[in-house]
């Protein structure tokens, strides 16, 4: 280990704390890099530093952008009365891939947990209520991923928007129990969105 | 996928060409760097920049280092008579991480291969003739992988080697057949290397 030059070292360690990369991998990884400096290397760098100084989260969904709205929120197309709520960006993603959805989007940036101490005012649904309100929308739908977690943040969700009189509804159909979003193929989550039930 | 943002889906493309990410692990790889951006994507471009603007190979050896010349060779300290025979950095990598071998390094650049065209010119054999003839190196230990390719390759060098009477091994006990190096624990790779037989 001593005669790997310490950058290099450096770079596997960053490599390694990736999601799917364990420090063998990211060593091959690594190397895979240092052959293809010109055509992988120095593009990648330069891609990350270009999306780590650009990328923005939407002030409006939570979703990830290049300015201070996202694409969705700033399609005039997309103002359809419906809100899909997710749990993260992955998920919004995920449901994008299945085309299925026409409205906005609001991103929680996680699930209720009292165990990690994390509330309602941990989460973006304070700002779910305020747009709710505010925006006039006329069906939320809880797009949240089927784990006591998510289905916890979804009762407790429906219950916040009862006062407000909007429709709350939440994916049915094909989602597994126990199931992630961002594992499911994309007619999965089509087919859940068109059959989702009322709450 | 339409509306994930451009660069965004450009960086998740780049990073699903490393070894043990696909697309989708690329995704979420990409979405932990947005989250911990200034804790891993800065420092992790930055890495990135700095190794592919500093990595060289080692004119001696074929080692990546930060200069002409790596440390291993520019350490006098490893002038031991020995020059151990690898097929890439990787294997170098493993071998040093053993901890067993205390001599120098030729790493081929890969194995012989007539299907691809892959022949002694094209990797750093004649560079190793030159070394062994220049430098009055004592012994030559090949630590190719177990597989059809490597071993060809150490024949082809045991015989090219042998007008200059250099003595020449290979790693033996504790490779398994079909093994490459870069799997094994470091404890095999020393007990491989204190095994080694004439060729
Ligand atoms: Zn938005
Ligand atoms: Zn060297």
């Amino acid at each position: 280990m001593t005669e790997t030059p310490r950058d290099i070292e450096h770079l596997i360690d960053l490599m390694a704390r990736l999601p799917g990369l364990g420090p063998r991998s990211a060593r091959r990884a690594v190397l895979l890099l240092l052959k293809k400096r010109g055509s992988v290397m120095e593009p990648l760098a330069r891609a990350m530093a270009q999306v780590a100084q650009s990328a923005r989260e939407c002030t409006i969904c939570g979703n990830i952008g290049a300015g201070e709205i996202c694409a969705i929120c700033a399609d005039p197309a997309r103002e359809t009365g419906e809100i899909c709520v997710v749990e993260d960006v992955a998920d919004l993603w995920a449901m994008e891939r299945g085309g299925a959805f026409k409205g906005r989007y609001h991103v929680l940036g996680g699930t209720l947990s009292p165990l990690d101490a994390v509330g309602p005012d941990e989460l973006r649904i304070p700002e779910l209520l305020t747009r709710v309100q505010q925006e006039g929308q006329r069906e939320v739908i809880l797009a949240l991923n089927a784990t006591v977690d998510g289905q916890t943040t979804a009762h407790y969700i429906a219950e916040a928007l009862e006062p407000s009189g909007v429709e709350v509804s939440s994916l049915a159909r094909g989602v597994p129990v126990g199931g992630e979003l961002d594992y499911l193929d994309d007619g999965t989550i089509g087919a859940a969105l068109r059959a989702r039930r009322k709450l």
